[in-house]
């Protein structure tokens, strides 16, 4: 008996949705139906590239009688409305990270999903990632002993790619804290699996031409007793890739180019970046459908350690260090490039298996929750209890 | 004119003086002219290979009218009582890491030092190695802005190293929190330079037959605002030396062996283990004067942000990364292996030349205090403040 198809809808054609289409165009259940946005020019692409229908906002693509379900890929700021618009629709959600940038956003997101009754799946993030889910497998097995203390660094070169002016606008979720910080946390809640107890953080805004948060460091304690240190800078100095056999974020091989994204930045107007940014994402190229990953990936330089070994993520799997040496856990390549299956999974299987979500809604808030817990901490110099977050 | 010598007396020939040994011995102004050691075949093994006098004790040691300045390099409960012993006989000290394990025992030495007008110099730790007084430099130099944010990353196999049983009890100063973590906190002291202001940390005992503190995660803030993230598993999985050219703590030149420490120990009684650690120091193998390293000194994966570059150190000298791209500034080898000359030349100064030591009794009782309070933060889970720890 053939599987139930899922009619999607895309809410926004900018790098989100560039780097999710692949993996929405791969599924072998979801059919890419439809999509909003308000630049012309992404929609002609999205027809051309497609052939389903466009609207000119996420609420007008909410109100699609052929769709089941929408990828809101939209703006931070505009995640609370246009969540809200697809649960009155009744249409099941998958909402980029962050969900949204407060506690009380996502709690009416959260009521409007319960109320209507949709499906509510918050990703893609790292926490994904084969090599996450393999760690977190092998600690769920007890092999190692308990899961203790997990260490995460990233160095990049974030802050210098092209950007729309909000972001670089911290109060409208810009910079690290917003962006690249969830992919940290989310990847330690996911080992570790249980609601975070507190978190102390410092974070730098180091260049006045880019005024957002480009550097951070924490320590989040978990209820468990599991420790976890965040570090990230995309300043575009070192590159913690580096320290991860020289792929890329996504898999891909990458070669040295310390200073190359400030350099291709240069010096221009934030209406001249603006558009820099259309042209590198979907309006201006579309996407690269047939792309394999060379790789498996990853987010930064990641150990985990457990009683009786450590985990790390290889190029091409899990190292796993166990008392008598190490050895691999070698993990088959993603079908897609960027591979964000997982995510996708976890919607099709809520909507049509009826199978919860573990990034449900819950999720999504104890992530944003935990950033600006991080974001706090960094600003009055102090931790930052975080008891009762969890609302699971 | 020649320079006026500094005669030297060593007090403890264990593993320590083992490993400090080159450097004085290759010294162009020290000798080495007398050793105390409760153990007839260490003081055999020094008459043999040095040709001085040797004592039962420290504080016979301390009385002998030969020597100008004592090297304490007992176990580190007797420092205190060995400090002012050697004070007390108006001999100038260098004292090993930690200085003590109280802050009133570090008093208690600094008011010994005081009133008898003797030098008081503390270390080796690895904020001595040339890398790190060369990032501090350029650091100083103002050529990449303020310095922002520190990481230092150390897994090693430190636990499975022969220990005798204090070794293994925190309460007599043993495991990493006085040991491994105290060259944390050293390097990122010599960085910022300043004192430090917090530091919320989380640390665990994982092997029960070992049951001492063998894995830490810190985040300290100093004054300054800087931030420094120490992690550190002496547990024998992964091997940080990976993320540092696979160069070993030392200098030389590394194979991955992971485990190979836990191996070599296997399960033996604590008398056999004590043996096994006598064996493989001073008194049993005296210690190799010709050996030069291959590369530089260093510690775990370090990296330095500042505001417009970071800086790492390289197999063979420091990286810069700045905003143009990467350079290498080159370090030449040291005389001796392991290279302790900074430790000493600042004794030297400090009784020949009257030039106060940077690593005087005041820094080493902040990093005391501070490793003393990363103690207390993991064992109360809470942020503790250090505001006017620093006495300098």
């Amino acid at each position: 008996m053939a599987e139930r198809r899922l009619r999607l809808g895309v809410a926004g054609l900018g790098r989100a949705a560039s780097s999710m289409l692949p993996s929405l165009a791969a599924h072998p259940h979801v059919d890419i139906v439809a999509a909003a946005d308000q630049l012309p020019l992404a929609r002609a692409r999205f027809e051309a590239d497609f052939g389903g229908r466009t609207w000119e906002s996420a609420e007008a693509l909410a109100g699609d009688p052929g769709i089941d379900a929408i990828y809101v890929a939209t703006p931070h700021q505009c995640h609370v409305s246009d969540v809200v618009a697809a649960a009155a629709h009744g249409k099941h959600v998958l909402v980029e990270k962050p969900m949204a940038l407060s506690v009380e956003e996502c709690a009416a997101m959260t009521d409007a999903a319960r109320a209507s009754g949709i499906a509510l799946v918050v990703g893609h993030t790292h926490a994904f990632d084969p090599v996450v889910r393999t760690m977190r497998d092998v600690i769920a097995s007890g092999e190692l002993g308990a899961l203790r203390m997990i260490v995460n660094v990233a160095y990049t070169d974030f802050l210098y790619r092209p950007r729309r002016p909000e972001e670089l606008d911290s109060a409208r979720g810009g910079g690290i804290m917003y962006n690249q910080v969830p992919h940290q946390i989310e990847i330690v809640r996911a080992l570790d699996g249980g609601p975070l107890r507190s978190v102390r953080a410092a974070s730098g805004v180091w260049d006045r031409n880019r005024p957002t948060e480009g550097a951070m460091t924490a320590l989040l304690e978990f209820a468990s007793g599991v420790a976890a240190s965040l570090t990230y800078s995309g300043y575009d100095h070192f590159d913690s890739d580096e320290l991860a056999f020289w792929i890329a974020e996504s898999g891909a091989d990458k070669s040295p180019a310390h200073g190359a994204a400030r350099r291709a930045l240069g010096a221009r107007s934030a209406g001249d970046e603006a558009r820099m940014k259309a042209e590198s994402a979907f309006a201006g190229r579309g996407v690269r459908l047939a792309e394999t990953p060379a790789h498996q990936p990853h987010f930064g330089m990641l150990i985990a350690s457990c009683e009786r070994g450590d985990l790390r993520p290889s190029a091409d799997g899990v190292l796993v260090y166990g008392d008598d040496g190490v050895r691999e856990i070698p993990l088959p390549r993603g079908r897609t490039f960027p591979n964000k299956d997982g995510v996708i999974d976890e919607l099709y299987d809520a909507v049509v298996r009826g199978i919860a979500p573990l990034h449900d809604a819950a999720w999504g808030t104890a992530t944003v929750a935990a950033a600006l817990a991080l974001v706090q901490s960094a600003r009055e110099r102090r931790e930052i209890m975080l008891e009762g977050a969890d609302v699971r």
